[in-house]
């Protein structure tokens, strides 16, 4: 950031008085700019006893496989977005159920949420930033080209409970 | 927002290229300006049966109780902000438990969570946002009194389930 958004003018990066962290503030009128960690929502969606990966047509993690998951939105509820981001991604209409998995990152200033989800019927497909979307049995899981670590983890969680039926809520930081 | 925080142009909105929501879109430089929810994370401080509340000093609820929290940092976990915000605000350290809440306020754009914890001793007071902070069991709670309808709730639920101590995750949009 080097300029302030309401006016214009050049922002500097300290201490704002009472404050604890430097920001970017705008000596001119006075905006103080916060950043915060942004929401990552998905979903694993299930179809008899199968879920539904994407594999990603966009970098980070080009042509490998994923939850559909991406940015949560102003103005809408997490489990709306993880459905919202389903459709977009994997053209899959879902029914949303609990939260499953609550991931920190840090280091990317990043929450990753993923709930479970249910394929309303067998109808999926290739969204704009999706080679293929395709559903896996535990078995065929591609394992070794799964794009990031919390799907990974996600997912070898979600099969070992699927067995039992007895599914829990994961909290963890990576 | 009126200029691009990279380069100092006037922004336009509109919707992108491959995009589906408008968004505040340099002309001169290209960057797209996404703006996405915050999180807000707190604690249910508890102390032998009792929950650590605070009399907010500042806007919004001037006056009013709530539980500690504020706008996750970069760079943090959701549980870690938690643990800040109950020093920084009520002088209070606590070990830190599980995510007891997670509530959409989309009208707001924010994300509320709310973990339990335990005061690691019995010494508190009140930070700089915050006028007094004091120690209540259920029946002491001042009802009419609490600033958020998330915080309300919260209480609502916790000193319910304190009866049982069966404790479980409660997930809604409000």
């Amino acid at each position: 950031m080097n300029y302030c958004s309401q006016c214009g003018s050049r922002v500097e990066w300290r201490i704002p008085q009472g404050d604890t962290l430097p920001r970017h503030v705008c000596p001119s009128c006075g905006t103080i700019h916060y950043q915060n960690p942004k929401i990552v929502v998905g979903c694993i969606p299930e179809f008899e006893g199968r879920v539904l990966l994407c594999r990603r047509g966009i970098e980070p993690g080009y042509g490998k496989w994923t939850l559909p998951a991406g940015f949560m939105e102003n103005s809408e509820s997490a489990d709306a977005g993880a459905a919202r981001e389903t459709l977009e991604e994997a053209l899959a209409r879902v029914e949303v159920g609990p939260l499953y998995a609550f991931y920190n990152l840090p280091s990317l200033s990043q929450v990753y949420l993923l709930f479970r989800g249910r394929l309303v019927e067998e109808r999926y497909g290739a969204g704009d930033e999706t080679l293929e979307a395709a559903l896996f049995a535990e078995k065929e899981i591609p394992w070794d080209e799964i794009a990031f670590t919390v799907v990974r983890e996600t997912l070898m969680h979600y099969f070992e409970e699927q067995r039992s039926g007895a599914f829990r809520f994961h909290f963890a930081t990576i």
